[in-house]
Formats: C-alpha cells, sequence, structure tokens
C-alpha cells in the first residue's frame, strides 16, 4: 500500500451510514469521514425480530439519511443472507475490504434511498470442508493492520481468522457457545447446575482438564459428576463447562492456524473470559477495539465510493 | 480362579429372576442355574416411566417368584439410585463380580419377598475425574472373560470399559448420543436435516473427519456447510454428524486405552454402526452377546447365593 492509497482510504464520503445486522442484534453507526463515530443506534431488531426489514431501516436511521442525502449506507450481516433483506452472495477468500465491496449487492429502498449489501465470506479448506460467516468480517477488517494476525470473534460461533495485510486468507468456525447452551440447558449436565454466574476456579479446571485424554465428549461428563460428587456446587457447574468448551474450542484453534499470540474481538464479559482462558493456555491475547464494525464499515465504504483505490 | 470355583459359580441356584432396570427400560429374565434363560419381559417401564416401583416388579416378575419362592431376586441399574427403589450405593473399582455382589442392599417387597438391589460401579482416574455406571457393569460382567479386553457399551452415554480377569479395571463415559440428540434438535445443525436413516458414506466422512485439526466444535459446522452448499442432501446430514461424535468418540478412546481390539455390546443397529466406525479407524471389533446382561445377573446371583465363593 502507498500513503497516497492509504490517505484515499481513510478519507472516504464526508458522511456515511453503515449498519451492522445480524440475527439478533441491530447496530447502526452515522460516522464522518475519518470514521469518528457521531451517532449510534442498538438495539434488538435482528433479523429474526423483525417483519420488515425497510421500515425497520427507516425507523433507526431514516433521519440521518434526510439529514445527509449524499451519505453512502452499508449494510453488513444476517441482513444480507437468504433470510434477510436482500441476498448477497459470498465473497471468497482471501479478501479485504477490496473483494468484499466488489460484491456489494445495490439495492433502492422503499423510500428510494441507494443502499448497499455486504457480501459475507467464505472459504474452502484443503480438506474440503466449506466455512462461511456474515458480519464478523466487517470486524475483522476493522481490526485487521499489517502484517499477519490471528483474531478471534467468540460467540455461539466462535470465528477465527488469520489476517495477512487486511485481508482475510482463511477462518474457522467453532460452535462452542451454542453447543455450550445445548448441552447446559437440554442435556443431563444441566440438572445440577444451579447457577450461570463465572466461578474461576471451576472455569480454570475445565480449562485443564481440556487438555487431558479422551476428548470433548468424555470430558463433558465430568460436569455431571463433578456435581454427583459434590467436587463442585451446583453454581460453579456452568463455568466447569464453559472452560471445557472453551478450552477444546481453544486447543483446537491452536492445532488449526499454529496461533502464539491472538486478538479478541467481542463484547467486554466474553472477551475478558478468552483472554482469561488464551492466558491459561500460553497464548498471548489482546482486547480489539469496541468500536470495530464501524471502523470495517468505513474502510468498506471507502472502497465503494472510490472504487479505483482498491483496484 | 480353580476349576472347583469356576464350577460353584456356574451352577449357582436352581432358579433366579435377574432385573435390569433402567431409566427407560425393564427386563427381567427367568433363569436355571446355568444361566439359561427360560422367560423374559422387556417393557418401556423405565424408572422415569413409573411411579410404583414395586406395583412393577410384582406384574412384570410376581408369577415367576410366586412359582419359585427360592429364587433369588437380583435388581440392576437405575433402579438403584437415589431416583430409584432402593438406592444402593457405588462399587469402586477394580471390581468384578465377588465386589459387586458383597455391596448389594437387601430389601423386603411389600409381599415379602427378599430382593437384592446391586451397587453401580464408580472409578476415580489418575487426575480427579470420577466416573460412574449403574447397569452396564452387569453386562460387562456377562462377556468379560479372561485376560484383559476393552469394552464398549454405545449408546447416549457410551461406556468403555477395561476389564482384566474378569473385574473391570477402569471405565470411562462418553456423552456421544446426548451430545448428537442435543446438536440435532436443539441447535442450528437440525434446521437442514431432512431425515435420520443411515448414510454409510455421510457416515463414512463424519469419521474421516473427525480426525482432522480444529476438534469436534469446529467439525460440526460442517454439518452446516455441508447442507447450505448441498455437498450433501438434508438426508445425510444427520450421519455426517454421527458419525463425527463417534469419531471422536472412538479417536478419544483410543487415547485414553490405547485400543487395538475392542468387543461392542449393545443392540443389533447400533453395534453394527460402532463396528462399522471401528473398523474404518482401524480397530478390530467383534460384537458380544445379546443376553449379557442376564449372564452378568447371573454370575452376580452365583456371588450373592454362594458368597464364600467371592472371598
Amino acid at each position: 500500500m502507498t500513503a497516497v492509497k492509504q490517505s484515499t482510504d481513510a478519507r472516504g464520503p464526508a458522511r456515511l451510514i453503515g449498519v451492522d445486522w445480524g440475527t439478533s442484534s441491530f447496530r447502526a453507526y452515522l460516522m464522518d469521514g475519518a470514521g469518528a463515530v457521531l451517532d449510534r443506534r442498538d438495539s434488538a431488531d435482528g433479523i429474526l425480530a423483525v417483519q420488515d426489514f425497510d421500515a425497520t431501516f427507516e425507523r433507526h436511521c431514516g433521519a440521518w439519511a434526510d439529514a445527509h442525502p449524499s451519505a453512502p449506507i452499508l449494510l453488513s450481516g444476517m441482513i444480507g443472507s437468504r433470510q434477510g433483506w436482500v441476498e448477497a452472495p459470498y465473497c471468497g477468500c482471501p479478501a479485504g475490504a477490496g473483494e468484499i465491496a466488489g460484491k456489494a449487492i445495490r439495492h433502492v429502498t422503499a423510500r428510494g434511498r441507494g443502499v448497499a449489501f455486504m457480501p459475507g465470506l467464505s472459504w474452502r479448506s484443503p480438506t474440503g470442508a466449506d466455512e462461511v460467516m456474515r458480519g464478523e468480517e466487517t470486524q475483522i477488517l476493522g481490526v485487521a493492520g499489517s502484517g499477519r494476525r490471528i483474531l478471534v470473534l467468540p460467540g455461539s460461533h466462535s470465528k477465527w481468522a488469520e489476517v495477512v495485510d487486511g485481508r482475510v486468507a482463511r477462518f474457522a468456525t467453532f460452535m462452542t457457545g451454542e453447543a455450550f447452551a445445548a448441552m447446559s440447558k437440554h442435556t443431563i449436565l444441566g440438572r445440577l447446575m444451579t447457577g450461570e454466574g463465572h466461578d474461576p476456579k471451576a472455569f480454570a479446571a475445565g480449562l485443564a482438564a481440556s487438555g487431558e485424554p479422551g476428548g470433548l465428549l468424555h470430558h463433558l461428563f465430568r460436569v455431571r459428576t463433578g456435581g454427583l460428587f459434590q467436587r463442585w456446587p451446583g453454581e460453579a457447574l456452568s463455568s466447569l463447562l464453559s472452560g471445557l468448551v472453551i478450552g477444546h474450542e481453544i486447543r483446537g484453534a491452536r492445532d488449526f492456524f499454529g496461533v502464539e499470540q491472538v486478538l479478541v474481538v467481542g463484547g467486554a464479559s466474553l472477551a475478558a473470559r478468552y483472554v482469561e482462558a488464551l492466558s491459561a493456555l500460553g497464548i498471548e491475547a489482546d482486547v480489539g477495539p469496541s468500536d470495530a464494525a464501524a471502523h470495517g464499515l468505513r474502510l468498506l465504504a471507502a472502497q465503494i465510493s472510490a472504487p479505483d483505490a482498491s483496484r
């Protein structure tokens, strides 16, 4: 990258409206050309919660768009899936802001506003396994920086990504959060759980156990016997299970990516949990900025408003 | 063991009544002294399905007990748990028929019949993890034989056991069946599943994938993308998931026990699935006899009716 191009990327349009619209959340940002967030909307209007996407967008962002009619409007996340408003097909990896913005799908809303739906990312592993993400790539772009970096975005489906000079080279999904919820709520393991507070000692024990022989399906059973034999109180069992699954995720990702240092991108409390776990397993961990998605949307907007800069 | 003792064990009482009474099933056997099953009852009257254990026992076995008033009556399985009829505390490993029968709890039923509740087994691993089983130990005794053997009893909670000269040395639980059900029914993975039939190709693909880097939480996601990208039809996804979790179980057990040869004890269709999986992973597998529980109950009865033989 040349200094000139960086400057072009960074300047972007005078104002922009970026929406990170996922399954269960709606986060919108009004930004200036340097990426400073001037105003924001956070709501639970995820795509599963609303019927009329156009009206929901108007309700949250219509006043911004009226005030700044020339501001580009970008939407990323599950809103661009088949279950969303307008489908934007996946963009294959390796991909950076240029490739992603280049696959955006243009649409005109009921109020006549031009908006752009960002694609998600896909990657096919050498062994033929497909990977997909929608929305996380915006956050990843926002913290990608230069050089090689391994990022983790923890959650229901944790995403680990290898980023090289601002482009996502490959990534892998771990169904940690969803497996934790299913095992807690829909198996015998939940029977003895009496709370969900964080118990650091039980969490650490789960992390340590995840490295023993036998694998996850075996280790899970000690959440049962840990309660049966009263080695742990009922209120610690959830943390024991959490340590087990997060420990397995991290060990699996270490095998996959060869991780020594990780940037954790996510909400404060979950990010803190991952830093705790990564450190316990000897991996250096930092926490990314909380406005990663806004920053990523700004980089995408710069590509859309000045497409030549990405070629 | 001397020839005399074997003869004593094998002869046992003239008639015996053995009940393998689990969470969701009730299986009772009327046997002669050589262990031949003269009559049997199979029902869904597991401990979760019935309120009055005494009446349920009478309904299924009362006529046998009336006809053979001197026949010992043994009950094993979850019926001896805290949620069952009479609690029989766990017997620690290593344990064989002598140790297990020695910890039986005697009880007199409402009709005045003397019955004996068999304990379950417990084992504490060198790393401090507790293991428990109730009922499976009866089947294990029934097929234990002599020398060292590794057995697997597949199910919701698969039990792997190392048996040395008829005594359970150690064992490990894998929550394979329950994790499969929870992931199929209560996560996004079930959304694209359109059937539960066995698809050998998808099952084999799941087994193979279970050996790739990343671990189970990562591998699970390919059941999602395998459907999304139409690499597998919806009716094959259940088999793909089944191959993944059974593959992880077997690889975990191999690490745990150092398995080269396994005896599979269980229902015909699940046993066949495990033999298929074990063979695919290069482990020699045989299927145990279907009457393992009856045989085990007979060995326990011999210890109870001739306790000196076990000392």
